[in-house]
């Protein structure tokens, strides 16, 4: 690896332990200063359960595409850049909370999914329980905008922060609901278009151009003004990182993904992956797929056949070839940035993807 | 009726029917105009079910408030009202939404709830019509800040009403848990102390003190400068309001209330009416009402049983003197507003709780 590659890892490594130290002060102070907060016992643990689920981690990759992005155009610590990064996780965790209830989740970062930590404290009230979990997700939502409407910046960038999240946010229902649409009704996506727009609603422009927008805003830089770069790179960016997410789900390993393989397989995802193994198979590997697929007591044994199976097609190798390609049109484009911007920071965005081509987890 | 409570009636009529016609034109716009609304089948329909809980209608009470509030200052059109009322509606149909999930409830609004219009949408998919469910709540949430975001306001006045109603969003959380609290474990409150602050974060200072505030921040006023007033006011009107819904739960009449009797008993949701309820029989009469709450299957006829029980201890007789007595003291507190507010807009907020006593739905 290159010094500047090892030195951009740095950076990355520095901005996940500053923040994650943030996040820790910020849910300390959440309960003394959250009206209402330590009425009772459900409000403390509403707090305690978000505070579990959203410092227990996750790569916290938009985190780094938020500082990254304020240091494409100053070196210094730019205001609102920590409010703005709470939001994005507190936002994170909104999504996530919401997410594990709707696909009926027991796991998440490697603990309990907040919907099943509230199942376990109401055994026999499953419907509270529901009820605690929805009303944890929402806290989550409200409290994402509310530490921007509380940062000390200027009324305008303020504002334009705010627009940014709530943006995000309808962004991201649309998304979700595309992809409620295509699993229950795949036949629907003869194009792949559904595909595509679910990734554009639900990954990039949540996970890389919200992130980026708002660093830039943090450093003063109006994000509009490098709109459709900015857009183009977090659209390729972001297919090939929903691919590699898509091709560990199948050819990863467990030890490092942290999950079984084939749980899209098994909740009947029509994932890219699914999608390709579908069209290329024929005779009993198609019909082995079709029985795997949607089917939630599919053994570890008939995953790893319908492995050899995508493997005997070439499905991994096509499938890794799209992600290089994505990729390389992603890094393609941040280096367009180097005209006008700090070239530290633009080498990083150019790096980012080709790194996401070869993650393991 | 006084003929000044005749011209205060008629301006009620006037704000709902003017506001219903805006959040229709709002509806008919937001499906162009939100991001991806069009895309596929789903997020349309997502919109259209918002569309269709919010529009049926219900008493529109918080409107009325912001416009009276607003007219306690200036009698003119306040900028911001518009907006600020689109907001507050959004909102409640995120709460709707949400707690209709959470209590399993299948009707609303004399429709379907936003729910079980999704179950019944997919049949085959339940998960799939929780998550459509629960995007629709999630999506008017983020409507209801985005629409005052987007106010043409000057900077520090959009900028408060999105801070009253993320503050409101986050009490209603607390509000909630709290309530959910109560319902699972009842004897925890032994003093009243929850009955009292739910009644404050669900319904006081969401559905009376918020609105109010939006129509003084509209008007030009700092609501700040009159807080205490506001609130006490807002809690004691609140309460009132809270023990009516109570009253009517056993003693309305169903034609009128649009419900069956003994819905809040059925759900085994202990309000200051099923407390005391507990708290004043003995024998026979009080195994009836005990074993009444919580039942699903609980009978018509032996809630006409409670109901007759109820009236032999006078329940429904102390019950009404609370909320006259409360009501009397919000009428007192707004009273005091005569100083230095619009007095016809003032004599309504000192109509309104009384009003309230004798409600029938």
């Amino acid at each position: 690896m290159s010094s500047s590659a090892v030195s951009a890892l740095e950076r990355l490594v520095g901005h996940r332990r500053r923040f994650d130290a943030a996040f820790e002060k910020y849910f300390a102070e959440l309960a003394g200063e959250l009206d209402g907060a330590r009425l009772g016992r459900f409000p403390p643990r509403c707090v305690e359960l978000l505070a579990q689920l959203s410092l227990r981690g996750g790569k916290r990759i938009r985190i780094a595409l938020l500082h990254e992005a304020a240091g494409l155009v100053s070196g210094a610590k730019a205001p609102g850049l920590a409010e703005a990064a709470l939001s994005l996780e507190l936002l994170h965790s909104h999504a996530l909370v919401l997410d594990d209830i709707m696909d009926d989740s027991p796991m998440r970062r490697g603990g309990p999914s907040t919907y099943y930590a509230c199942r376990e404290d109401l055994p026999d009230h499953p419907q509270a329980a529901l009820g605690l979990a929805m009303m944890v997700g929402d806290l989550a939502g409200f409290l994402a905008l509310r530490v921007l409407s509380r940062a000390d910046l200027p009324a305008d960038r303020r504002q334009a922060m705010i627009d940014v999240q709530l943006g995000v946010s309808t962004d991201t229902v649309i998304g979700q609901v595309l992809d409620l649409e295509r699993d229950v009704d795949p036949s629907a996506d003869g194009d792949d278009g559904l595909l595509a727009a679910v990734c554009e609603y639900k990954t990039s422009r949540y996970s890389i151009l919200g992130p980026m927008r708002l660093g830039l805003l943090a450093a003063g830089q109006d994000p509009m003004e490098h709109e459709e770069s900015l857009h183009r790179y977090a659209r390729l960016a972001g297919l090939s990182g929903q691919l590699r997410d898509d091709y560990l789900d199948l050819f990863g390993d467990p030890d490092l993904t942290g999950k079984p393989r084939g749980a899209d397989l098994r909740a009947g995802r029509h994932t890219s992956l699914t999608r390709e193994l579908l069209a290329v198979t024929g005779g009993d590997d198609h019909d082995t797929v079709k029985a795997g697929l949607g089917d939630p007591h599919c053994t570890p044994r008939t995953i790893d056949r319908i492995r050899d199976i995508a493997h005997r097609h070439d499905v991994h190798t096509r499938l890794q070839t799209t992600i290089d390609r994505y990729a390389h049109d992603a890094a393609a484009e941040a280096a367009s940035w180097h005209r006008h911007w700090n070239s530290e920071a633009v080498a990083l965005f150019e790096q980012l993807p080709l790194w996401n081509t070869r993650r393991t987890r």
